[in-house]
């Protein structure tokens, strides 16, 4: 079971359509080690930029970005543009280190651990700081007061980075509207089959028993199918993989490929067709089990005919797929950045029950750890570190963030779902899947996202209130 | 002008005296690097406990350790334990890294940047984070309600550490004691001036206009008095200098050191006899100028011979030094560690105008810059880079400190003076040197530092008895 993976490509795979959210790209030199002296290297951070709303003393809208190409988010984060021309606000979206062309290193920048170890999420939201400051620099006009207010966003791993910096660097943002973000899935801090029970009740509700009965009986079935080779050849060809199936370790990772395909749709789960990791019809769960429960079938075969069609929804809702390749869920996945963090900090523990749709795993941290040493040469610290870090449960002295959350969506379930205190809120979007409220509008929106957005663009301006009324205190 | 080692020798070279202060020597293993994994490099971190008065569910009284030997923290710090009954506190000192025995390369530690480099405040506020995490384990006696409160204190550099470690890791320290904490002398937030113009001010209202004076026209004194070698031998006897002054650097040396030995008697004006820097008398500044003004003087001879006999109040109170040491203005000061900080993230500017008694110096940025580069290889940071790790003036965002300031201490400058909000309250000590709160009681102490330290008390209180009341949302 590899969800930590999941997760990433989830993210980050976004195929790109939507031309209509405009940048301009930059790179600011940023040090490569915030925290210590050992040297003076320096690396091309890479930013985007929109000044086209901004005027004088509007917020410097910025998001803080993921584990993936910095464009992409920018292009599925429609919410900022939706909303930048009443704040007069200055759109920025940028690149988290080791990620897209930020790489410090160059090609060699996954090389070896000594170039690698500079990637972590501390690392990371200090180089934004430093390009906040860079960015007042050159867009606060009025000297005197000098800093512009500036909002973080994120969605995702992002959205744990937006409420973080602001935890962290008060003094440099003012608020942050952190969307989907599973910052309690660290540590322990949620049970480890949560995930899965949720990505389950989404195929529930959309579905029906038969479709998660199904789910459920698959595993089983694809294990007793490849026993012998006869048998995995069949599936390879029943499958239409990419490359014949030949080991057990084949078939695991055909197992968790199919998983990460169930979960991706839950994740995009939106009420309208959307290109957010592969293209999808609305809806994308509800097609799966419609097309899975047309199937009849009473024995192992005929279960797996009636799976891999249903898996189509996803895996070639275009028609023009090939053949499956199990190695890869969404197209421009590069998962290693986020393996590495998984392995180092942002260790999130999975597993799996009876009581889901998936096969049973347990959450075993030395055979984690195992794995993380065979990969990378790194073992995770301590699971308390990333706790230590960003105050694990314990986030009440923290002010000006909003956690928004989809009941949809499989992360939810390691997200902050209760307000904290009066200024660390929390909402829900029933329907709503991975950080949907970050995306731009449209017609098909559910209400419950729209109160949503409305709630952000509330909260936003309260914070700006408070911050115009009394400037100089914010003033470094 | 070397302000910056002014105040290292004041909070580091504590002689030893008060051997009632007890406490357990340990040693824990701390990550070398807490925000990159290049490396796996522990080293073992010095901590100071008494868990005398610990009863269970009793908080954890924090020291966060200066640049220098724990031990003369603990030892000067008897307000920790003047309190700790009353709280049933366990009291913990914990060493600032590369000071102390807390060497991450042994005697190796400050022989080349790349050793060295680990030596920031951010590094040494994880390690404190670290040791934290690892007394909740040990005496977190109800496993529930996980975590013990944790009350940081620290006085000057510690100051700004304990302030700090609140800031960055609330859900790790309930609130912060925070004495004589310049955090606004960094970067430049407050003028270079105010420094020697509030020693200056200490001299004058202790002492008269002819103590000032006489401070105040001993510099061009000594600069005309040692032009010609003969000068420079005369001096060398006049002053009982331990090496003779032969160069120009020899004569800068000499004015630096007794500036810095005026500024050492500012800081440790206490109302009663004691050894904070080294063995003095009750209010050495008024002791200095009585001393001074005991004398004549129409000449620059007659002023050279009164001051040297003046500053005898503090190099040779006890009447045994052999001969004034130039170089050295505390015994056991060793101040590398500071003034690497100095170099990197901790700079403070300091300059001398015509309106205080020292000799005119500019602050020049770029001559510090070169300085730093000759001893250490690096060069400072932009000044605003400690600005952004902390906040600046912009802290509003805090909560649970206390920043005290006695206003006799030439640091209290730079440090707090005024309420931030309701919960970054700030408590004057008008009588107070520095850091004299966090003194163990004294028959002789002034009634502002008793309020001190009663305010100091109800604001504890205040914190434990919101975290006892819910420790739910404490618990990581």
């Amino acid at each position: 079971m590899r969800r930590e993976i999941v997760w990433l490509v989830g993210v980050l795979a976004i195929v790109l359509a939507e031309d209509n959210y405009l940048f301009e790209t930059k790179y600011i030199d940023v040090p490569l080690d915030h925290f210590s002296f050992t040297q003076d290297t320096k690396f091309k951070l890479r930013y985007l930029i929109n000044d086209t709303y901004h005027e004088e003393g509007g917020p410097i809208f910025f998001y803080t970005g993921n584990e993936g190409d910095i464009k992409n988010f920018a292009r599925n984060t429609g919410f900022m543009y939706d909303i930048a021309p009443q704040f007069s606000a200055l759109l920025v979206f940028v690149e988290h280190r080791y990620y897209g062309e930020s790489l410090p290193f160059g090609n060699q920048s996954y090389s070896s651990i000594d170039k690698l170890g500079y990637l972590s999420s501390q690392q990371a939201l200090a180089d934004f700081v430093y390009v906040i400051e860079a960015l007042q620099e050159q867009y606060a006009y009025n000297k005197r007061e000098k800093n512009l207010p500036v909002i973080a966003f994120g969605g995702s791993y992002g959205g744990m980075l937006s409420s973080w910096i602001r935890m962290k660097y008060p003094s440099s943002v003012l608020g942050a509207i952190s969307s989907s973000a599973p910052i309690w899935q660290l540590g322990g801090l949620t049970s480890c089959e949560i995930f899965n029970r949720i990505t389950t009740s989404v195929y529930a509700s959309f579905g029906t028993d038969k479709c998660t009965n199904g789910i459920t009986n698959v595993w089983k079935a694809i294990r007793s199918f490849t026993k012998t080779p006869e048998g995995k050849a069949n599936l390879t060809s029943t499958w239409n993989l990419c490359s014949p199936i030949k080991t057990q370790a084949d078939v695991d990772q055909l197992i968790d490929w199919a998983a990460e395909v169930l979960v991706n749709m839950a994740m995009a789960n939106y009420p309208y067709p959307n290109s957010f990791l592969v293209n999808l019809p609305a809806y994308p769960v509800r097609e799966f089990c419609n097309k899975l429960n047309s199937h009849k079938w009473n024995e192992e075969y005929g279960l797996l005919v009636a799976v891999v069609d249903a898996l189509g929804i996803y895996t070639n809702y275009t028609k023009t797929a090939k053949c499956n390749n199990i190695n890869v869920t969404s197209p421009s996945v590069s998962d290693e950045g986020w393996n590495f963090q998984s392995c180092t900090d942002m260790i999130m523990p999975m597993c799996s029950e009876s009581s889901d749709m998936f096969e049973n795993t347990d959450w075993n941290f030395q055979q984690y750890s195992d794995t993380c040493y065979k990969q990378f040469k790194v073992r995770p610290r301590n699971l308390n570190v990333p706790l230590l870090e960003y105050g694990g449960k314990a986030i009440e002295a923290a002010s000006n963030i909003v956690f928004s959350n989809g009941l949809l969506d499989p992360w939810s379930g390691g997200g902050v779902l209760g307000n904290i205190n009066d200024r660390v809120r929390a909402i829900i979007i029933p329907n709503g899947a991975h950080h949907y409220d970050l995306r731009g509008k449209n017609d098909l929106d559910t209400d419950d996202v729209k109160y949503a957005r409305n709630f952000h663009v509330r909260k936003i301006k309260e914070w700006l209130r408070e911050y115009y009324r009394d400037p100089q205190v914010n003033v470094i």
